[in-house]
């Protein structure tokens, strides 16, 4: 019998945590293997083979299904350390957003309706008051965190609720779902993210801190002092789940904890999920760290603009797909790799192989 | 009057070099104010609204109209070249690897059914005899080139006969195509573009030419050497169109001659075209010594492993949209490419303003 603790016992948190197994090693050899025989040179498909051998190892078959349908849940949440001045945008626009997204005008609309993937927003914490709607999950925690400038975002208990609407969320659409996506939405929301990253790998404000929207000189220094007084109530990085959860509470957001849990249900339902920014490789720190398997079904769409996005991925291990200089978040990004992962999955399943097209191989 | 005199007048060619014209400024003015008046902080697409823009200045339009359906053209040919062991796979496979195309068992096949693209093959130049088939083009100017280790790999009415295949099947596919995409096939053509690469660049032979298919470390040597002989007989970057022909037909292949034509012939008739990897790459080179215009047409899909396709991207002033450590050709890359592509005219045309939305603009 283990003597480590169960982390989170009788929660929903724990039993995720609990439920989350490593890829499948024989379905992803299996995958090598048929690699090698598919009519390309050896190689050839380079980070695509990686994707298509994980996609079986998540899925525990060779070939693995197509993603499809793909769904984006984009959980939106507002925050406290607005207050500080470190976005020039008013914070009812995370609010004007969601209706934007329900009305399909927004970017993240354009990109799923381009890839065939669904939209869903999950009200997570915005500040204000949000209209019933179709496609909207009424998932408030709090309306919006406390200012991470002065104090504590939020308490342990509201974090993990948070985390756990995102394993709920992730849960619910797991079943008809080839492949999860994030998204995110809230105002100041990337100063949050910095923090984090700078709480769960120990860079310095001024790295990991970036000018989000596109903020000007003044501000980018407000938000690198504000992410340095937050950073600096957290003494070490973080070595436990329940060290984790606490992190995520003092300086976190309320999007970015669902987004934690949205990857840690889309593991334990060993369901790939796709990364799209900050906010996603944020939360990814969180989900790794209360539970390092949850990795393995996570692929990274894209390393956005914001410096903290490529210091959260090279600590995490993980390769991005694209590199196009975004910083819209929403799950755009994450949405236009979804073609190379479907693609991947696809040529491992049709590609012929040299036996069965007569192609000759290569001699030596 | 001008007093330069029509490069190659009264052929095809010179037609339809002259028929290109730049893009359309204003239309690309508008999609930039466009652009900034989206429901997204301003150039938070990054590179996708360069794209964005151009795809307006193409379609002398704003919004551009998507770029689907899309054709890829996989223009097929054999190298003298391979007699000097510059790869291991055997030079039957280029004629294999058609039937493999035409079968739909392929990497581009599979690609291209991910993204909603028909494949056209032609061949220009396979040493055998290739059975009719469905969707196979019979252009074949010669049985594969000469071997460009020791002389010329084609004459010059070859060569422009070859670049003429490639115009009309851009010609033909145009008007049903939103988009074109580069294919190609050829044992040894990364040879041949290494050589190029050299010729129109001033690059040196070890540093444009790669491991291809991943030969080996001799294979390798053999053929850096022989790029090197080839790259010798060619004594100064061309600086006009005849000298660009003429370098071509001295170490080009039948697939790049017909790659260049197909650039023009996209950019004669205002169509995107979307560029794979070294081959393509290559072909580019002479495309724009040819006529500089039409590189306003093309969107470099992808940037392969190949260190040649590096170079010759910088060297066009072309920033790929991936970067996937392929090296497979066939279009493969560019086709992955496309939803991004199509993405961002998407993003142009749906996306709701900050006025229509009503969504509060940053301040300041």
């Amino acid at each position: 019998m283990s003597t480590v603790p169960t982390p989170f016992a009788d929660t929903l948190l724990g039993a995720t945590i609990a439920a989350v197994v490593p890829r499948d090693a024989a379905a992803e050899r299996a995958a090598r293997e048929r690699l090698d025989q598919m009519t390309k040179p050896p190689g050839s498909l380079g980070v695509l083979e990686d994707v298509a051998a994980q996609l079986a190892g998540i899925a525990g078959s060779c070939p693995a299904p197509l993603l499809t349908p793909a769904t984006v849940a984009v959980f939106a949440g507002d925050h406290g350390v607005h207050a500080q001045g470190v976005t020039p945008w008013p914070q009812e626009v995370t609010g004007q957003m969601v209706a934007n997204f329900l009305a399909g005008g927004a970017v993240v609309n354009a990109f799923a309706a381009e890839v065939g993937a669904t939209v869903v927003v999950v009200d997570v914490g915005v500040a204000g008051p949000l209209d019933p709607a179709d496609g909207l999950l009424d998932r408030k925690v709090r309306p919006g965190t406390a200012d991470l400038a002065v104090g504590p975002a939020m308490t342990l208990d509201e974090a993990r609720r948070a985390v756990e609407v995102g394993i709920e969320v992730a849960t619910s659409l797991a079943p008809d779902s080839g492949s999860l996506i994030t998204g995110d939405m809230g105002i100041a929301n990337t100063t949050a993210s910095a923090a984090l990253v700078c709480a769960f790998t120990g860079t310095s404000p001024a790295s990991a801190t970036g000018r989000g929207t596109g903020v000007d000189d003044p501000t980018l220094a407000r938000k690198v002092a504000v992410v340095g007084r937050a950073a600096a109530r957290v003494t070490e990085q973080p070595s436990t789940p329940q060290a984790a959860l606490a992190v995520l509470a003092e300086v976190g957001g309320l999007e970015h904890a669902a987004l934690a849990g949205f990857i840690l249900g889309a593991a334990a339902h060993r369901t790939p999920v796709l990364l799209d920014g900050v906010i996603a490789g944020s939360a990814a720190l969180v989900a790794a760290a209360l539970c390092p398997a949850a990795l393995d079904y996570t692929v990274a769409g894209h390393v956005s603009a914001e410096p903290g996005h490529r210091i959260a991925l090279a600590h995490l291990g993980l390769r991005p797909l694209l590199g196009l200089d975004l910083r819209l978040g929403e799950g755009t990004g994450a949405l236009l790799a979804l073609p190379l992962v479907t693609g991947a999955a696809r040529a491992l399943r049709d590609v012929a192989t040299f036996d069965s097209a007569g192609v000759t191989e290569k001699s030596g």
